[in-house]
């Protein structure tokens, strides 16, 4: 009789090819998975919330497994750490769930953020870790022209061309820019995202708040329905998957 | 007739020596001297407002150099950032100064920030940047208790035994410890310290903060002014030089 658990969990994307394993690389599933092995002796499958990309980061994916080896929750979380140990993953929360618990299909909804070092000089300790612009961001203005994005629309133009979702119709429930001295945030929370989108939107916005772009543009952009519209998709460095609500 | 320049300086000091140059490594201040010669051919010497020890970061060191070559002031600190590129160093701020003005002996007041992650979980985006501290820290113990070190003392017992600072008596003027989250902050100002004093104080303070010491053997291992009463010497990853006043 296996138990299942839900994990939360914070990893440094660069080292990964994204979370789900590729021909060419470690995905942190797969080093996840490993580890389980490792104390358990188990075939585990570990299944996320939802995938990231090589070099996007988390500070709250969550996942569940099943474990038939009977073991006190919090040991199994210890047992995890310490095994993932020469990975930047680190497995912040654990809770033994029903049997019917499932991470990705159960999500309420998703919560990302999206970090920009707006200044002059290259960043020091966070390369990898942020989207350097160098371009002065006027954070309000683009708050404003991101509000044009709330709520249900074809993100097409904000869409990978190899995106697997069958619509490319969502719903974002909030879309935020705040600035915190050369610190510029982006959040965003909605049920579920196409891929590439909040990149895909948070280049383009970037370009609204630097001035090369107007917040017409940037409807135009969305109401083109067309990838080929596209502004600019922003690179994965400072994309992090916060928190997934059940 | 060359102009002195004073620049404002960021570095993650995981890649060097510490801010000297050493027979072993590459230090902060070689790295910027370097950088000076490339765009000016000069062999110029840069003064920084303290010495920070290997692994040791800075967000606000303050330095000042001479250079003959006639540029205007924000170009320097452009070729600057150009050339430290390769280095996690970046030149955040620069101004002319007067020829008399010097970054160590006219610092008023230096401030020192010490992060500590306080979970149980490793450190994954600040593996170097933060102390990891397993233990449950009680922040409001560890300030209260740390109001004994404000003021004039004596910090023969917080001092490195190769400290080279005449006298062992310093003055601190403010030292507060905040927890936000996981992340715990020690806030320090003084004048001027001691080798080592504020990585002993930290390491000595997280003694009381989990509960091995009281506040009373920290006052005793003050009074001792005795180095083998020191509790223990924090480690240099969550030491940052955050600002000089002038």
């Amino acid at each position: 009789m296996s138990k299942r658990y839900k994990i939360t969990i914070e990893y440094d994307g660069r080292p990964f090819v994204g979370w789900q394993r590729q021909i060419n690389g470690l995905g942190v599933q797969g080093a996840i998975e490993a580890a389980l092995a490792k104390f358990s002796g188990e075939t585990v499958r570990v299944h996320g919330s939802g995938r990231t990309d090589a070099g996007v980061h988390a500070c709250g994916q969550v996942a569940h497994f099943d474990l038939t080896k009977d073991m006190p929750t919090q040991k199994v979380m210890a047992a995890l750490n310490y095994h993932l140990n020469e990975h930047p993953i680190s497995i912040l929360d654990i809770e033994q769930v029903h049997s019917e618990f499932h991470a990705r299909f159960d999500a309420k909804r998703r919560h990302y953020t999206y970090r920009i070092l707006n200044r002059r000089a290259l960043p020091t300790f966070s390369r990898g870790q942020v989207w350097h612009v160098y371009h002065p961001i006027d954070v309000d203005v683009m708050h404003e022209a991101a509000q044009q994005l709330v709520g249900t629309h074809d993100f097409t133009t904000f869409r990978h061309i190899r995106c697997q979702s069958k619509s490319p119709i969502k719903t974002i429930d909030s879309l935020t820019i705040e600035r915190v001295g050369d610190d510029v945030t982006l959040n965003v929370k909605a049920l579920s995202f196409l891929h590439h989108q909040i990149r895909s939107i948070t280049g383009t916005l970037k370009m609204v708040g630097t001035g090369r772009w107007s917040a017409a543009d940037l409807k135009a952009a969305l109401d083109a329905k067309d990838r080929t519209a596209l502004g600019f998709n922003a690179p994965p460095d400072g994309l992090y998957f916060m928190k997934v609500e059940y």
